[in-house]
């Protein structure tokens, strides 16, 4: 509508419009940001419900700077189905300031995701020295009962304590700048410990904005759970451009029976997961493999042409039926070299007509540190 | 660069173009919201400098949701000057989780806003019970000697102590639903008595995205300096579309001799100032006018053309040299019915040429709560 | 990936990554716009495709301001299904610049739209002087054959011939400006002619930015197929913000059974279509609930708050499944006053316990000129 | 203003709000992009304007897809100053369709030029096989006197006759794929000759999206004018992702003693320009450090801060008071390693006290094709 207009309202008064008599404050909303849930579409993979996760996260009860209830805004906003709310437990920054409790932050929020339909795990950060380094600890029960202090000797009893309390536990950013010896970092003895006694489950790959390569190695080939999270401590939108279209926090792609805790625990438990962040995918082959094939379709032949010398060049739709990214770069046969499929988009794939088939490397995608998942896409 | 080189990085190993023998974690940066201090751009206004303040805004200490550090990262990033953490002094419905010491939310901010070359200033909000309502105290003292309780009684003795220590009082949102009686507001006795007695030395006509019309009226009629702030407690990117171009949070622009709380405070004594919120601008004529004289030019005529029946057009180009926005509407004269200058761009302006000036109204603009700037433009 | 490497990568040589040991030409490709086909995700409606269709257009070949190949270029871009470049028949301003034959402008573009999965529907725009006003003709077949003169003794026969040609024919912007008698508009007696005599079949209620209301209801009473269309002339990225998220061209959704011309024909003589211009939706009842219903869904109730006072309130995730927009207001029953279901995106809808269905009114859809859609929502 | 009242207007009848009594058309603006002029802000250089130029671009002409106003509609919105419609002199693929007079997309565009105050200079793209390659010529005569045959005999004699009419004459794109031999460009001897001779008086750098490195080189050794260009055939909207705030297409920067024919004339035979595109600017060291000098400023010292050891810190603003970019890199000194200086921003520049100056490296800068701005900042 025309600003003459709106300015018009203002000037005869907002009464009028509203059928009022006596004048109220008047909305100057141009600005404001529109409230809503952004739905992150993903295609259900195999029968499963793909949760959108974030297992890593502070707020101003340990040495974040927001209270509870914007870490619960902020998913709802953003399209998550989960959160938690993992305060560091040996270090508390603002203890002059705030609560000690280490159930708080927990306490606080859990009234709000629930009116907001967001599932919210409760859960803590075992922090350590370094090394060993971090471990993030889910479905917790009571936080006061853990070690709240750092002290070597008490390395493994922080992590025995809540592996008995039945919690699933990650380790934290492996690669993090303290725990690098000379610049490289390594699966330590500690944490092979932990391993084969089967008190850490998962490892967090993706950090915020880094990816600890070495991580999802070291997890594939132990079968631990990728994870990966934002590590968020100040606002989400001052760390992600969260304005651009197509922008998303780091977070773990949880592939469960249902939308649940307890769904969300057994696909944890059965390593169901990828970690996504910015345009990139990282896990298990079969499970990224699982993920292409949901979101990415091919429609028939609509089109042959020929040209000059006879060839026959054959035009096919390739969708991105999703809200995730993939690209692909061609490996074998005669076909379009480059596809890059935004969300929710479709480019045009051309192939010689005699192809049967083309192989293609999903570059957007990591299935050891250093490949790529391949796709071969049959023609007809 | 193309995305192929950017993921052949990651495979081939950061470490190949840093030179580096070990692995580091991988930047996955292309999400990153860009660190930087934006400038709003207004030019000086009558060799003052416009400064960008927001004195309306709450932490956790008292029921905002963010911890004072984000209040002076928001504002260093949006290009603001100063900004005051008025915490409600009889409200602290977060007294069971934080400290109830009145100065410490300031105390927590001011390094933070030194090292950031903020201007903090210091302040408080006297939250009354409704009527009278709520009063922005700036430039207090010990907020801890304030009065924090809500006594009726002792509403008098509240604003009695703040103004004993120098502070420059406002009246806040003086149409707030709870202000309203049966969907009006008035003008109350006690707000009378404290203008009487000089007491309230301002009045807020924007508060968040909300404009108080009769507050416009009611300051500019007793020369009670006219005062925009968003009376945040979220983030400012959960209100303000922070992330689309042009968007600002709602604030007072100060038209100071100095960019210190000196200057500030002058400029409020001497109600030098203008509140912006959205696309408009609120205020005294002679501010608005000195504002839009700073922005906006016309060039000389650059194109003449005439037409069949030897009518002849003359073309300019109006100018807006800032992050401002005016509307401008034909009001006399033969000329181009409807200019809409946005920030840092341009208009065409065509005229009979036997004009020699053209009224318009600034319909973007408010000098009474139902009338805009009228400006000339002289033509040559 | 840090701009540090990027930029490193440029001195270094983009050849080093290629594997080259020329130097090429480097690519700058941070501003570049991304290639892609948008896809515009509506489900299907009653087992029905919903065809996204633009049936107004110019070209150089007769008033526009592009070659052929920018329509097609553009509708493949923004997700649209079908085109028509409906040349004026009798209006050549470029005569003498560019070719005459009314079919040049369908040639040019029919080998690039089977390229790429586009479908072209060959049509023009029979412009006769105003009164009686312009008409687009659709799956025409020689233009060259058709009146493409403006005498008003004409008139009859150059309906009469592209009718004779099978076309779909449907009267346009039957309020533009030169059509107004005394600013009204009004069902022209040429035009009730035509009704009669089977040789409209439709009518544009949307051309461009500008909504025809009465033309929506003189279709509504005769049963005429509903349009909307841009008739843009000059580039749709000059008209139309494409670049903020969620901004579409003017358009006619077509529910066909089949993606093909056939599809659309029936479709069309059906008059199962919607027009579809920013926010709003135009059209019959039927077509309009049916699109609501295929879109919008309500999830069983996900939570139950009481309050102090024993009133209990169930909560409830109500979702847009598309990239439509439906803004709800509420007409009888206890429950959320507003909800506005941006596209891709959920609300919070909460009701009293007790309250068994909502009714809301559709306030962004239009089944009359002053009426809008009303559902009712029927709750658990 | 709340959507509520926008909707309530529509069904209300526009009529009501502009006082009028019959029904008109209703506006559904909100996607519409708003029409203005952007202004591209850079300070004067040296008492020198900044103009803003595209001297290569293609209309239906030759072999592009836009009637010649578009390029004037882009030109204007964008915030050029000076455009060139270079049409291909030899290559006129269209000829079956539009008119093959060589001035035509001049003539057609001239006087919406005059009435956008937009520069339009006269030329022409002499277009001979390559090797030797295309060639742009401005400021030419009657171009249906110029050489319109590829034939290779007569390579000079196109170049001779656009020189003797006086014409400012550059090398484009040296690097193009079809320039190659075995994918490397050369200085080859027909452009030793034409250098020699003075018939070249400028190279194209920049064109589109691709920067040939080897061209810039061989520009500054020789003297040659820095030019860059869009080279566009499509929309501009088409390549350049103009939606997205701070995107500009490639351009020439000319540093002009007036915003005339003449001025850009004489600062073109001065060589006194900058190649634009992306984020990086290209040409002589001392153009682009005299740009970088306009541009960016340093504040007086803020804030002092000391740490435990007694160590110092001082801290500065370092403001970009333009719309370009500049990145630097720490080279020498003690202070921020890394500072990305965005559109009309500012960050914050630390530095040990003892600090007398800082170099940086200005890698967004390019005076030779592997060689950056090196600038000093004196501290105080």
């Amino acid at each position: 509508m025309k600003k003459a207009a709106i300015i018009t309202c203002f000037v005869l008064g907002v009464s009028t419009l509203y059928g009022q008599t006596e004048e109220t404050v008047i909305r100057l909303d141009e600005f404001k940001l529109p409230s809503k849930r952004n739905i992150i579409h993903i295609p259900n993979v195999n029968g499963h419900q793909v949760l959108k996760c974030d297992f890593h996260m502070h707020t101003v009860f340990s040495d974040g700077h927001v209270w509870p209830n914007v870490r619960v805004q902020e998913a709802w906003q953003e399209g998550l189905d989960a959160i938690s709310l993992t305060e560091h437990m040996e270090y508390q920054p603002n203890k002059d300031n705030v609560s000690t409790d280490h159930n708080r932050s927990y306490e606080l929020a859990v009234n709000l995701a629930k009116e907001n339909n967001l599932l919210l795990i409760k859960g803590t950060e075992v922090t350590r020295n370094t090394p060993p380094g971090h471990f993030n600890a889910l479905f917790i029960g009571d936080a006061n009962k853990y070690v709240d202090v750092r002290d070597e000797n008490l390395d493994q009893e922080s992590l025995d304590r809540v592996n008995k309390d039945g919690a699933f536990v990650f380790w934290n950013h492996p690669g993090w700048k303290a725990s690098q010896i000379k610049g490289s970092y390594e699966w330590l003895p500690f944490i092979e410990k932990q391993y084969q006694e089967k008190k850490i489950q998962g490892i967090e790959v993706v950090n915020g904005l880094g990816f600890h390569s070495k991580a999802l190695d070291w997890g594939l080939d132990r079968n631990l759970t990728i994870i990966g999270n934002t590590d968020m401590h100040n606002l989400m939108a001052h760390s992600y451009d969260l304005g651009r279209n197509g922008v998303h926090r780091t977070m773990t792609l949880v592939m469960a029976k249902e939308r649940s805790p307890e769904g969300i625990r057994e696909a944890l438990n059965s390593g169901r997961t990828v970690a996504w962040s910015s345009k990139y995918l990282f896990g298990k082959e079969e499970h990224i493999k699982a993920i292409y094939d949901a979101c990415v379709s091919l429609s028939p032949v609509y089109h042959e042409k020929s040209n000059a010398k006879g060839a026959v060049t054959k035009y096919y739709e390739i969708r991105n039926n999703s809200d995730l990214y993939f690209e692909l770069k061609l490996k074998e046969g005669k076909g379009t070299k480059s596809i890059i499929l935004y969300p929710e988009s479709a480019q045009i794939l051309t192939t010689d007509a005699k192809q049967k088939a083309l192989t293609y490397e999903v570059v957007s995608t990591y299935i050891r540190s250093d490949k790529h998942l391949s796709v071969t896409i049959n023609l007809n």
